[in-house]
């Protein structure tokens, strides 16, 4: 299946310059649905992983396509501010200024082997960030599923000691 | 199975008077999600869906779900300024002030039935918006499904013509 004929492009969204790829169609299909946890199955193998984390709010929806596929459960990073309890948070730099994710401290067990999934790596910043926090609370990182990837801007350099896969580049 | 037991209680949170139900614990635990999507498809039938509509954020985890159980595709009704393209967009008042949330004005096609999901039935403005902006792109509302109902703020008047099935009620 050729994924790309499902990914729609809209230039200068959200910005003048950036040029939006649109991954709507595709939610709407089905085949196109089990497609990705197919492609992902032949990469990934389920002793590799105990669960699967979803990076707000688009990489929910992998991590949830995956989670079903592979019989495991899935858990949350999310935009700081946003989750009870005890957290962990982290902040990275973004273009201008900012950005902190958050995690419950106690969602994962000491070495329990997490899949870290996003809709889209572009320049890797939030992607990188989510794997130390996956640490700090004490997590393996299993690797990081995307299913765009933006090669331009290398985001891969930073996670590159993980497994990555992701299943359409640019 | 007693979803309750797999959602937990953090008081005071967002803010101070609020009781925060949390399904992070159900997320996590592959037989509750099974168990999900198998209450779910007691409730409602397949030829009368033709996509689930998550609400985001986390409506996008339970219409994944579906989408996969019910081997249909599902589209995104998001927070105002995230889709590209040509969007429809509805305001809603919450507490203090209003929200506003988009969908994509092409992505349902006239008459398609569309089964609205979100994590949780609070106050029911974002449930009664979402069904009013499908019906505004020329879909048609098949039902609302909800992990967590919040009987006492008695969000269902607002959608009570529609065919609702929430899980877990308190």
């Amino acid at each position: 299946m050729n994924l790309k004929e499902k990914i729609s492009e809209f230039p200068n969204f959200p910005k003048k310059g950036i040029l939006f790829r649109d991954f709507s169609p595709l939610l709407k299909d089905p085949s196109a649905l089990s497609f990705i946890a197919d492609e992902f199955a032949k990469h990934f193998h389920p002793k590799d992983i105990d669960l699967f984390a979803g990076i707000e709010s688009r990489g929910f929806l992998l991590a949830c396509i995956l989670a079903t596929r592979y019989n495991k459960g899935m858990i949350m990073i999310r935009k700081v501010g946003k989750l009870p309890g005890k957290t962990s948070k982290l902040s990275y730099k973004i273009e201008y200024g900012q950005d902190t994710i958050e995690i419950q401290k106690d969602i994962i067990s000491k070495g329990q082997k997490i899949l870290i999934c996003d809709d889209l790596l572009a320049t890797g910043g939030t992607a990188k960030a989510s794997a130390k926090l996956i640490e700090k609370v004490g997590g393996k990182v299993a690797g990081f599923a995307f299913i765009i990837e933006l090669t331009e801007l290398n985001g891969i350099k930073g996670i590159n000691q993980y497994n990555c896969k992701s299943l359409v580049k640019y």
